[in-house]
């Protein structure tokens, strides 16, 4: 097989899935006719694959999972969603009169959220943004976005640039997976194989399929609540509190320490 | 990124999708808790990815393409339906009182069609299901199968294999896609690439993965009536009518000569 050439994975899945949602546009037809499902792919190192609809990157919230409802809620001041992707709870903090920030990585991503009406996004890698004057008092990490640390060598620097960009008593609330409370033998494999290797169990290496596009292969963490904690050791965030509600997802609310 | 291993993809993900469906049995969750859709994907030898749901491998009638029942009205006689998978169209001719054997390659499919109801299956090539004693009147090769032609070195045996199965006068009746109404630039570039490697335009490469397996690459074939005409020459069977008002899928009706 040829090697799908990397590219704006997200972005070609979040143009397309908008497309169909509207109808407006050009979308994926079969045979030149029939509208096509919009289905994220993501692969795992260890051979396996999983499919998504990409649909639910654009819900309203009325379609979206309590937790993210949950979160809002502990938004307050200048907030900066990180990851904001098509907009989704950017655009309904911006409804809320709140001032917020859609970063992302994705040109793809922010071109749909600005199209559906996000006004402030930039479009940069949290690092690079880090060299920025503003300063926020929220960070949101939702979408499973506290996968964004990685793994114990990415998480420092990501929480330190996180700080540069913070006022003081700033939070970061973000949306976690628990990945252990499986019984899947094809899971609790990969568990031991990563601990094995020295990463941690839920210590994901993946990459993200659209199409004819591939991104490269990326960490991306799945971890428990302790966990975490032990991550933050030595950076300038304390957990404060988890909302584990939902089960395995939680929101893990992080302060500026000091 | 390891290999997957080879297995029965398509059988593994319809077990699932039914116990998606009917709520029994174990099936794929996220951390332990959380249902996941199940999702077909397609890879195809140019790097295009594709998901789709699987559900519809279990659609009852009501949830039918108009085709699929306009397809059941022309069978009679004695039914081997190619490729049952999970017995979708066979329950159905079963129900009506015909007389009907599901065909497939798939384990999990056959097993997953039986549970379903379907009395009369065979795990099976059509190939070596042609030495069996047994003739039928019509061969229904729906859900895209007449794909299974696979492409000219492929066409005539399989098509002489069904002829040994067959009554006299039997018919094939078989639904097809033709490929080139499309203006996308992604499948216009892979129809020139096939021509120029001497392959018909929409002899697709393509293999299936599911969870952690994947099957061997193969050939499966969407053509138009024209090229289906040119394929059937030297065969037994001849092309009787194209009913193509759901465009572009289309229904093939194939009798046997003299």
């Amino acid at each position: 097989m040829e090697q799908p050439p990397i590219g704006d994975v997200f972005g070609e899945m979040i143009r397309d899935a908008y497309a169909v949602r509207t109808g407006v546009g050009p979308r994926p037809l079969a045979g030149g006719r029939v509208p096509r499902p919009v289905i994220e792919v993501i692969e795992r190192d260890d051979g396996l694959i999983n499919g998504a609809p990409a649909d639910h990157y654009l819900g309203e919230p009325a379609e979206w999972q309590p937790h993210d409802h949950r979160a809002l809620r502990l938004c307050r001041g200048h907030v900066l969603d990180v990851g904001t992707g098509a907009g989704r709870t950017a655009i309904e903090l911006q409804r809320r009169g709140m001032a917020v920030t859609g970063l992302d990585t994705s040109p793809g991503a922010i071109d749909v959220a600005r199209r559906r009406g996000l006004r402030d996004t930039v479009l940069n890698t949290v690092d690079a943004f880090a060299g920025a004057s503003v300063r926020y008092d929220t960070f949101l990490l939702l979408g499973n976005n506290l996968g964004l640390l990685e793994g114990p060598s990415r998480a420092p620097a990501l929480l330190a640039a996180l700080a540069r960009l913070a006022n003081p008593g700033a939070r970061i609330i973000a949306q976690g997976t628990d990945p252990y409370g499986t019984t899947d033998p094809v899971h609790v494999a990969y568990h031991q194989r990563n601990r094995e290797r020295g990463r941690l169990g839920g210590q994901l290496r993946l990459r993200l399929r659209y199409r004819r596009l591939a991104t490269e292969w990326f960490d991306y963490l799945n971890c428990s609540a302790e966990e975490l904690e032990m991550l933050l050791q030595g950076t300038p965030w304390r957990l404060k509190a988890i909302d584990d509600e939902d089960r395995p997802y939680y929101l893990a609310v992080m302060e500026l320490a000091g």
